[in-house]
């Protein structure tokens, strides 16, 4: 069933930082490409960016973003080294001469300094905003509105999202404009200039589901906590005090529920006085709460296993609650129940909780690497890439430039 | 400038619902495929979800997510009508035999099933878990970690996000999967089989951050509100009641902190007094509660306006909350401030407000399309691509197939 991965023998070349640009090399690399990230002698401004490790003080963080790349390591600050990375992403090659970037506002490093290298050049660019300000995840989110919409009923502050959301999908969508420009060069010869901006991918991410729209007709919806917009869906607390969440978006989503809980007469009766309908998402939604509250004392009288085979048993649609902790315990205990997570001995660091990518090719998880230490590719690239020999290696070294 | 769209020449059969499949759908779209969705007579499962328009009653999602698409509907209940799609999934052409689905399940659309109609079909697969288990984008959520870390400090009950984070980042890999299967095809001529699980696509995200590594190593982090984790960042009040996020991740966006807000001196008198270094991502986090109380007065006492040019002028990474009421009201007033968006006169609804991929492609938005009506496509599509003539179209009509 194996076969070769499927960006096997496509080169990129990463000069990124933080999340969205390093989440794309490691997509791209777990595809089967060859990346190598350039990073500043000393690395990046992410390079210590928490959580760190308690056994090093290493940054997890980073090892996991950068993980299964080349490391290059090139004093930025000297011309030299600059050129020095302007020549690896615009080396010779047909499946080369692709780079990932986000360094916004460095001229030496502008499309056109690019292209006068290499005119079919491919540059994959993150950026702020698209008019050139500077934004990262956490300031565009509240621009986006989802920040308003988000967190308990009973508060009107906005909450942020702590996952870096915009930040992986314009990661992803680096991946998606790096392959397409690459398909365009190989078939028609043109490289391309390709620019996402957080601002833009929180923006369009919103209109993708309406919610602008729906803002524009009848103005913002009122937060609604953990509930489901539209339908009905919740969390519902077991006798244990675990959280379980439920949805319910087709009838027999739906009937399942009653189903588990013994509370399908209940609805019914219910619905009758109500003169509802809870067969449909618009009845269940109006009804919400008091569909919440009729349901909490079952799974408040039931332990979590009971109540966890009981909605499994009668197909509702459910997941649990886990703390970071719950699930790096459970990985500990049980690994092959998760098995996009994998163990990897990071050096540097020790033993980390990394993952292959969660696409399966061909039924095969891509597994995992760990990342090098910064720098320890510089001088084998140059060689192998650059052709620079011994001599030009040693003089590079002398002088500072690696 | 303007090239041929990357994507030109290639088709697609999305046979998928709710947002995943569709968002990749239309990412493919934007990138200039030919995507055909193929929906059940009447529509699938997510026709009329929510947001609906006030003014027709159609579903606002549903048209955001399938716009730009081609709109084939069969009758998948007979033989003849799954036929029909197994025979566009699998159609001849280099460019063609790509199918992005959710049909997990469903024995007559295996990947078997496709093979045995095209060797080389590329078949890309969004799941709810990779064992096989049902799951959505809510369900996941939970199970991720992340949930119980978001929200207000002084809640333990876990925070749902409302964005559908990790069924747009699903499509983003669908997408992905999608090109980079192409490219092998293309080379070895092998097609693939690619499944994204919903589940997977939440933990190998969230261990790509290093966080589940993080909780193995010392349980789980607090809780910590609007706070950027590991630095200073955080959303303050202006005397108007509005709320600005400012992050702070490098010494230089700390100190154009200090210099908007005259507090430069205070905080080094109070860094003194505390033995801290604010100049520090450790130092600014261990003292977020003091920097933001220290901060406060100063928001509260300047209208929005000022503190939005105060913290431009001195160089502050700040963003603005915004509803998605008043976005869309921005939109109306001035679209060209976020050209990313765009008006989209919408059959069966009216105006609404649509985007761009958030891609530049050589420096040009793809632009918007509106979704086609539910089977507007079918006649032509299955002429073109299958061959069909006058007569077997009338035959189908008749016999209820399409």
């Amino acid at each position: 069933m194996s076969q070769s991965k499927p960006l096997a023998g496509v080169r990129i070349v990463e000069f990124a930082s933080f999340v969205a640009g390093p989440s794309a090399g490691l997509a791209l690399s777990q595809l089967g490409a060859e990346v190598i990230r350039v990073d500043p002698l000393g690395g990046n401004a992410d390079y210590r960016r928490w959580p760190l490790s308690n056994r090093t003080g290493e940054s997890l963080y980073w090892h996991s973003l950068n993980r299964g790349k080349k490391s290059v390591a090139l004093n930025l600050r000297e011309a030299a080294g600059r050129e020095l990375l302007l020549r690896l992403a615009t080396a010779p090659g047909p499946d080369a001469g692709i780079v990932v970037d986000n360094a916004v506002g460095r001229n030496w490093f502008s499309y056109d300094a690019l292209r006068a290298l290499r005119d079919d050049v491919i540059s994959v660019r993150v950026e702020g905003r698209a008019d050139g300000g500077p934004a990262v995840d956490y300031t565009v989110n509240g621009g986006s509105g989802v920040a308003n919409m988000t967190g308990p009923a009973y508060t009107d502050a906005p909450v942020n999202h702590v996952l870096p959301a915009w930040d992986f999908l314009c990661g992803q969508e680096v991946v998606s404009g790096v392959l397409a420009a690459l398909r365009r060069r190989d078939r028609t010869g043109v490289g391309a200039l390709i620019q996402v901006a957080l601002s833009d991918v929180a923006m369009a991410t919103v209109a993708d589901l309406g919610w602008y729209s729906e803002a524009a007709e009848r103005g913002d919806r009122a937060r609604h906590g953990n509930h489901l917009y539209g339908s009905f869906g919740v969390d519902l607390v077991t006798g244990e005090g675990d959280h379980i969440m439920i949805v319910t978006l087709t009838p027999r989503q739906w009937q399942a529920v009653g189903t588990a809980t013994g509370t399908t007469e209940v609805f019914a009766a219910l619905a009758a006085s109500l003169g509802a309908d809870f067969g449909t998402d618009e009845g269940r939604y109006a009804h919400r709460e008091v569909i919440e509250a009729v349901l909490k004392p079952w799974f408040a009288a039931h332990t979590t296993a009971e109540v966890e085979a009981a909605l499994t048993a009668a197909g509702v649609l459910w997941g649990p609650y886990k703390s970071a902790s719950e699930v790096a315990a459970e990985f500990a205990a049980h690994p092959e129940h998760e098995p996009v997570l994998t163990a990897v001995e990071q050096p540097g660091i020790g033993g980390v909780i990394s993952s292959s990518s969660p696409m399966r090719i061909d039924e095969e998880y891509s597994g995992s690497a760990p990342a090098a230490v910064l720098g320890a590719d510089t001088e084998p690239v140059l060689a192998e890439v650059l052709g620079l020999d011994d001599a030009e290696l040693g003089r590079l070294r002398d002088t500072g430039v690696i």
